[in-house]
C-alpha cells in the first residue's frame, strides 16, 4: 500500500486556488469517519451494536460498513467478546491491521524521537538522536530527521519504501491541513512548506502536526481516549500546548491552526512571549518564562539561559530548599496555570483534562492549590471540580502519537476515497 | 404532533442517575443528524448530491434518507433547481415543513420578545413585553414569560396546545442538556430547573439555552450559517457571549456549559465581573463595566447606575463630543474586545466571526483599530486578517434563534428516535 497523501489537497480544495483551507477540518466531515472511529475506539464491535451506538438502522450500518470493508479499512472476525449460545460466534468488525508500517517522529529542542509501529499501532522499533539545544534551519532539522529515520529503519531492517506514512510533529504553529510550518520555536525560519519538503527529502508520504496534537492523538488511540468521547489535553514543555477531542475525533479548529491555548492572552501588554507578542499564557508558565527570572533567585554567576533544563532544575531545587524568590517564581506559574485551565473549563466544559509534558514533573505546577484555584476561577463553581489527571509521558509517547497521526492520515485518505 | 422533549433525558442517560451529562452533546452524535443538517443547510438537495457532499455511496445515502423520510423529518419534492433534459424533474429532498408551530422567546433585562414560526422557520406573529430593569425571581420571570406567550398566541389565534415546542433563551449559564439555569444576571436565584419549571407552567415542551447560542442558531438556520460550515459569534449586550458552529452544528462544549468567552480570565485578579469573579473579559467590555466608570467621566449628580442604557448613551455622546475620560473608557473596552477576539482566533481559527448584540451600535467597539489590534494579537499574523462582520440584530432576531432552538430540538428528538 502506498497512499499518496500529498494528493489529498486537490480533493479537499476543488477550486484548486489560494491557500488550501478545507471547508471543514471538523469532526465527522465524512460519515465513514464516524463509523470507522466508532470501530477503532471500540476495538471490536458487531454491526448491531454499532447501529445502536450510532442510532441508525441496521440497513444503513450494513451499507456504510460495506464501504469500509471494500476500502480495506475494516475487517470481519469472530467476536471473541461474546459467544453465541447457539455455538457459532457472531461476526465482529475491527480495524484492518495489515495496512503496512508507519513511523512517528517527535522533533524537540534537545532530542528527536522516532517510533516504528504496525497498522494496529503496536511499537516495533525506536530510535532517538540528541541534538544541539538551539534554533536551527529547517534544512538542518530535516537532515537530523533523516538521520533518526534511517537509524530507526536500520534497527528494524526496513527500507524507506516499506513505510506507508511518516507522522511528524514539532512545537509551534504547524498547519496539519496545508502542511505548512507557520512558526516554531525550534526553527530560525517562518512559513515553510514543511510537509512538502519532508516528502521531497524522504520520498514517503508525510503528515505534520503541532506536538500537542500528537499527545492528544496518543491518548485518543492508545490511552484514555479509547473510552472517552470528549477530553482536553494541556501540555507544558518548551511552550504550552492544547489538544481537544470532540466526539472521538481530534479538533484542530475550523482551519487547522486553532487550539493555541499557550498564545491566548491572559494579560494586556503582559510578559513577553517567545512568539514575539505580550501577555500570552505560556509567557507565564513555560520553561523559558521561569528561567528568565532565575537570575533574581539564583546566584547570577551560575545563571546560563542557554541551558534552560539545568537552570529549571536548579530553580526547582532552590524552591524546595526554601529559597523565597524561587518559590515565588513557581507560585506565579502555578496561578497562571490555574487561570489557563479555568479558561479551558469555561470554554470547553470537558469531563477530563489531561496534563502532560516533561514540566509536569515539577509538582509546584500540579499541586492541590492549583486545582483549587482552577475550580475557583471556573464559572460553574457549583459543579463538582473538573477531573484533572497528570500523564507525564516521555518523548516516546509523543512519537507514538506521531505514529497515530500517520495511521489516521492513512485511514482518512482511504475513507475519503483517496487511497 | 406533540414531542415529549422532556423524556429525552432518560435516553441520553441510560444509567438514569446523577446529574444528566450525555456522553457527547457534540456534532454528529448521530449520523442521521449529519444527513438532516446537510439537507437543512442546502434547502433542497438530491440524493446523489448529498452522497457526494457526505462522501458516501448512494446505497448508504438511500438507507439513511429512508430513515429520515420514515421519521417525517424530510420530504421528497421536485427539484426546482435543476430540470432534467429528459423532461421529468429529478427528485429533491427538503425539510418537512408540516411539523407544527413553535415559539421562540428571548428573555432580557428590559424586554421579553416572542416569535411564532412554522416548521420551516417562517415568522407568523410576534409579541413583546417591557419589564422592570432589575434582577427578579424565577417565578416572576416565568409569570412574565407566560404573559408574552399568551399575547403572542392571542395575536395568532392559537392555543398553547397548538404549540409543539417553546425555545426559551436568557443570558447566563443555561445548561441546554439538563435544562438547568445555573446562573443568570436576570435572576436572583441560582441553580433552578428552568426547563422543568417552564414546562410545568406552560404545559408545552420547552428547550432552554444561553442567549448567545440563540443568535448563533439564528445565523445557522436563517442567516450566514446556511452557507458556512464553521463560524463563531460573539455577542455584546448585558454580558459577553459566544456561540460556535462546527460543521453545520452548534457546539456547546463537551457538556453543554462551554463557550463562556465572557468569563474567560484576561487579567489575574482583575476587574470585578457580575458573576462575582475577577478578571473576566466581560468585566472590561459589557455595559455594566462601562457604566460603573461613568461617574468619573460624567457629572456625578447625573449618574444613575440603575439606568445603564441611559448612562451608556450619555457616555457615548460625551465620547463623541471629545470628553477624554469617556473616550478612554470606550478605548479600553475596544482593546479588550480585540484581545478577546484574538483569543477566539487563536483557539478556534474560524473563517468568520460575527459580532452581534445591541452594544455593537457603539462604533468605538467595532472600529478599524479594534480589528487591527485583534490581528496583531493573533498568533498567525502572517495570514490574512480574520473576516469579521457586525450583525447588530435586535431582540426579534434573538427570538427567531429561540424558535430555531425549538425546531432543532424537535428534529433532534425525532432523529434520535424519541419523537
Amino acid at each position: 500500500m502506498n497512499v499518496e497523501i500529498s494528493q489529498s489537497e486537490s480533493e479537499a480544495n476543488p477550486a484548486g486556488c489560494g491557500p488550501i483551507r478545507p471547508e471543514s477540518e471538523a469532526i465527522g466531515s465524512s460519515l465513514r469517519h464516524r463509523v470507522f472511529d466508532s470501530v477503532r475506539s471500540a476495538g471490536q464491535i458487531s454491526r448491531i451494536d454499532l447501529a445502536k451506538q450510532l442510532r441508525v438502522s441496521p440497513a444503513s450500518i450494513t451499507a456504510l460498513v460495506g464501504e469500509l470493508l471494500d476500502l480495506g479499512l475494516l475487517r470481519e472476525s469472530s467476536d471473541t467478546t461474546r459467544m453465541s449460545t447457539r455455538g457459532r460466534p457472531p461476526v465482529a468488525l475491527s480495524v484492518q491491521p495489515d495496512a503496512g508500517y508507519v513511523v512517528g517522529i517527535k522533533l524537540a529542542r534537545a532530542q528527536h524521537t522516532a517510533l516504528l509501529v504496525d497498522a494496529a499501532g503496536r511499537p516495533l522499533a525506536q530510535a532517538s538522536l540528541a541534538c544541539a539545544q538551539r534554533r536551527r534551519s529547517l534544512a538542518q532539522t530535516l537532515e537530523e530527521t533523516g538521520q533518526v529515520l534511517d537509524a530507526l529503519l536500520k534497527e528494524a531492517g526496513l527500507a524507506r519504501a516499506d513505510i506507508a506514512c511518516i507522522g511528524l510533529g514539532m512545537p509551534g504553529m504547524i498547519d496539519h491541513a496545508t502542511g505548512q510550518m507557520v512558526w516554531s520555536p525550534l526553527l530560525t525560519e517562518r512559513d515553510r512548506p514543511l510537509r512538502q519538503l519532508a516528502e521531497d527529502a524522504f520520498g514517503v508520504p508525510v503528515a505534520v502536526d503541532n506536538d500537542a496534537n500528537l499527545v492528544t492523538l496518543a491518548e485518543l488511540w492508545f490511552g484514555k481516549g479509547r473510552a472517552m468521547a470528549d477530553f482536553a489535553v494541556v501540555t507544558i514543555e518548551q511552550g504550552v500546548g492544547m489538544g481537544l477531542v470532540i466526539n472521538h475525533r481530534l479538533y484542530r479548529g475550523a482551519g487547522s491552526l486553532g487550539m493555541e491555548l499557550g498564545h491566548t492572552k491572559v494579560q494586556m501588554d503582559g510578559a513577553l512571549c517567545q512568539c514575539g507578542q505580550r501577555g500570552c499564557l505560556e509567557a507565564y508558565i513555560a520553561d523559558y518564562a521561569l528561567v528568565r527570572e532565575a537570575s533574581t533567585a539564583l546566584d547570577p554567576s551560575h545563571v546560563d539561559v542557554a541551558a534552560p533544563d539545568v537552570m529549571l532544575q536548579q530553580l526547582y531545587e532552590q524552591a524546595k530548599a526554601g529559597n523565597e524568590a524561587a518559590r515565588v517564581i513557581f507560585r506565579r506559574a502555578g496561578r497562571f496555570l490555574a487561570l489557563g485551565l479555568a479558561n479551558v473549563v469555561n470554554l470547553f466544559d470537558p469531563p477530563l483534562i489531561i496534563l502532560s509534558g516533561e514540566r509536569m514533573q515539577y509538582d509546584y505546577l500540579y499541586a492541590d492549590d492549583v486545582l483549587r484555584e482552577m475550580h475557583a476561577l471556573a464559572l460553574n463553581r457549583d459543579a463538582a471540580p473538573q477531573k484533572v489527571e497528570t500523564h507525564a509521558w516521555g518523548d516516546l509517547m509523543w512519537a507514538h502519537g506521531a505514529a497515530a497521526l500517520a495511521l489516521s492520515e492513512i485511514a482518512d485518505a482511504m475513507a475519503e476515497g483517496r487511497g
